[in-house]
């Protein structure tokens, strides 16, 4: 085992790891991306600059894991529940979402983030290939298999089927225009369903 | 005729109406909503900051006065087309959206206030009484026209139905995640439709 490596100083890693990324999404909700610093973070999370420098290159990969911290599954992957029922699962994944962006935790730091995106291409453009791009393609797939299961019409526009489910939750959410519960959820997964019946 | 309301005041007075509202949709791109002020917008205009207060309570009122001016119809109403054919009429509409979307000039204030709007509920509860809802309740009237028409179904929920129409077109748009042109139009269209015909 090399030096560094033996099971205390992993165990250390892994916890300056977790201290990193949680005071990275604590700051970006407090002073926001444009203002963030690895300095910051570094005192937050009680480590040294250097540490975050050895594992992240720059300010943006730090904040992106972070935020993907978020959504991953234990094994690191991001996969949507397939029971064989398009509807229940993605009722149940909607429902999910809705309460997660109900939740300041989860919702603050990535409010924060769409604020600065919409107003900065270029960490448009990294968001889209960081997490944006990751989490389309885990829903691509479950809709994939629904269209393969005759669940979904054979030239269904899958891409338009997922702005259709997700765009109407964002927006509610990002302009709070309206209440952002289960009755939702469904409603929204079904009206998008029946457009791409078979 | 009462003193200041003979015909040359009166257009001195629209002039000056003009070029505050102008102001403000420039200044609001320029250094956002926060960092706006009635000094600055009666400089850019030219007039005298009682001049603003004459006409408007405050900076909110005419900050959404400025941006209301772009989508009133020379009546001062907002009303949608209405041939009879409800699929032509949201397509002529959409892809419009679309395009002013695309037009900086039109778009660059709508993007800096929908930027504080996520991180105020103050001011995203008045963005939706002053301007949201005049437009929505207009889009509404068309939807329901169609459904009286038996384009759409009896039970159709018009309220989802447009989340669903314009949701897509607004994220695209805020967080650039695709092109946003006639093509994009049209399908959300159809699909929005498919979803609630009788």
């Amino acid at each position: 085992m090399a030096a560094g490596t033996t099971p205390n100083s992993t165990r250390r890693s892994e916890r300056s790891r977790v201290a990193i990324l949680t005071a990275t999404r604590e700051l970006i909700t407090e002073v926001g991306y444009a203002k963030l610093t690895i300095e910051a973070i570094a005192a937050r999370a009680g480590v040294g600059k250097q540490t975050i420098y050895r594992w992240w290159p720059s300010k943006g990969a730090v904040v992106f894991d972070s935020l993907l911290a978020l959504s991953e599954s234990p094994d690191g992957g991001i996969e949507l529940p397939d029971t064989g029922d398009v509807e229940a699962d993605l009722k149940a994944v909607l429902r999910a979402t809705a309460a997660e962006f109900s939740d300041p935790a989860f919702a603050a730091p990535i409010r924060a983030l769409n604020t600065e995106i919409i107003n900065d291409p270029e960490l448009a453009a990294v968001y889209r290939e960081k997490m944006e791009q990751p989490i389309r393609e885990a829903k691509l797939r479950r809709l994939r298999s629904a269209r393969d299961a005759g669940q979904l019409a054979a030239d269904a526009d899958l891409d338009l089927l997922l702005d259709l489910l997700y765009a109407p939750l964002t927006q509610r959410w990002l302009l709070r225009s309206g209440p952002l519960d289960d009755g939702f959820a469904d409603a929204l997964v079904e009206a998008a369903l029946r457009a791409f019946r078979p």
